[in-house]
């Protein structure tokens, strides 16, 4: 109750306190109206804005360098995707009128934390008080060289699909988050819990496979609704369906332990969101090449399927060659 | 309520329904994870973000329109104040439970002819729902001969300062949205009236003014915030002071009709927000140059005082000589 009784500290302290250490040299250390950024000869930026809100992206008792994590990492993963390297980002911060600075500091060390981690510093700002949930809005900036911005929409019929790291962790830590006391959660091991709630919580683009997508891939887009559903919403882009294996897709040994616990869990990897992995489509004759580029960056890249004429949805064999149909495709919030 | 009941849209059929029709040839029709933008050679980008809430920047019940022309013009304003010039915009737009499909119709017309005005196209966008106060964020980009960005901080004692068009419309315009039956407010003409009120709803960019603060100025930031505080933090950010002459300070016919009845209203015209004009420094040799590019490009600009030594808040004289203190310098949310 005391903390709340002190005077708040004007829009001008917050800036000079929390957010100008996280300004790059183009952000002016936040004290101009605007940000300047020198864009690299013979390049195309790339730019893309997502926010999270407080109850429906996040718990709003989740950490708070955690939700920062989630901010920064949802935008990073739309630019690794389309193969950008960072350049900088701008914050939109609308703070519920419960805020302390004590949140605050854990957020900006969180942000500082994954910005320096991205080489993606802070560029420009703005904090607003909202008599609401608390939202933070990223607007990130990449780079590619010109002409290389690597599409969604643009898969050919006998495209390899292939998608980085493992899917449905994400979804794993999310049921954990809501329910820590069901009986598939207890049976699980406090080290495959973690893991899966981690993932979830700290979502890390895969900006190292930027330069391999650039080099190999034919289309991609990140994995952040649901591979069932942002695979569709790929096809649909392109005009194009596509055949999944099941078996191909790539699961962690945290998801494996949870299957095996409950086996029904496989619609939740398959369909629920926060993977933040790559979805790629590449002309067969590359895979080789993006793979060994993909290993040589650190991240996994499975086949898990191939690209076919017609629009229907994507079709997901199971390993017995029957086709499983998902009731519903992708979260969405409308 | 029947409105209500109906099924919502999907964030898909929003986006094509009402967003892509705005999105700039980089924009991709907004159906890719991010946009591309080719910079202009030898140019930089100048970045800003500013959010407007619900019950904080604007009323919820102004006009869709009204509030999307002042989402778009507040950033627009501070291009302008760098001698920018727009290439495109990213929204955040944060929907309160109780938005419904006129509303977002409007809003996008709005969007859409302030983004037309200013050549700038929508870029990119996010739209969530939130269980608070609508937000509109706006990320703007906008590009200038590299090394010339118009710099807050760059006085120098000895430069004239000028204001662009006039100060106070919109301050008067925001006190009369609040109280309507205010005796100052009834004794104006409903042109008068209606005038001051336009000003605080459709702040218009000084975009114009651009190419010459570029060439003639040396110093420069937009007035949002309170001609008072806005001079204060510019003449702060250069460590240095300033005299202003508040007879020289440029108001509208509309503004003097509302002095005329209750002068005690000098005070708002000075501190209150939602001007948009631009304030700048210019070495003396160069104000008839600055001021014959600002007559050619339609907005005038009055010269109000000089920047002197010293980092004592700036001085405002009065006609007979005496020195008029504020109570408020600006407007702030913290």
């Amino acid at each position: 109750m005391a903390r709340t009784d002190l005077p708040r500290p004007t829009e001008d302290e917050l800036i000079a306190r929390y957010f100008a250490p996280l300004a790059g040299a183009g952000g002016l250390s936040l004290r101009d109206d605007a940000a300047v950024l020198t864009p690299s000869p013979g390049h195309d930026l790339v730019l893309t804005t997502d926010a999270v809100v407080a109850g429906v992206h996040y718990y709003p008792d989740d950490p708070p360098s955690s939700i920062a994590c989630k901010a920064l990492g949802v935008n990073l993963s739309d630019l690794a995707a389309k193969g950008a390297e960072p350049r900088g980002f701008l914050l939109t911060l609308a703070l519920s009128d419960d805020w302390d600075e004590a949140w605050l500091a854990e957020f900006c060390t969180g942000l500082s934390e994954a910005a320096a981690l991205a080489s993606c510093p802070l560029l420009g700002g703005d904090t607003v008080r909202a008599a609401g949930p608390t939202l933070v809005g990223i607007t990130a900036l990449g780079e590619v060289p010109s002409g290389t911005m690597v599409r969604r929409g643009t898969a050919r019929v006998g495209d390899r699909l292939l998608v980085s790291g493992s899917i449905g962790d994400a979804a794993f830590g999310l049921k954990l988050r809501q329910k820590p006391a069901a009986p598939w959660g207890e049976a699980l091991s406090f080290p495959v819990r973690t893991a899966l709630v981690d993932r979830y919580l700290h979502p890390q683009a895969r900006l190292a496979l930027a330069p391999a997508l650039r080099a190999h891939a034919r289309a991609a887009m990140d994995v952040s609704d649901g591979l069932v559903g942002d695979l569709a919403k790929m096809m649909r882009a392109a005009d194009l369906s596509a055949e999944v294996e099941i078996e191909a897709i790539p699961l962690s040994d945290a998801a494996r332990a949870a299957l095996a616990v409950k086996p029904a869990l496989l619609d939740t990897a398959l369909t629920g969101g926060d993977d933040y992995e790559i979805l790629c489509a590449a002309d067969p004759a590359e895979v080789p090449a993006l793979q060994e580029a993909a290993g040589r960056a650190g991240v996994p890249l499975a086949e898990i399927g191939t690209v076919t004429e017609g629009s229907a949805p994507p079709v997901f064999r199971a390993a017995d060659g029957s086709v499983r149909r998902f009731r519903s495709g992708s979260f969405s919030h409308f």
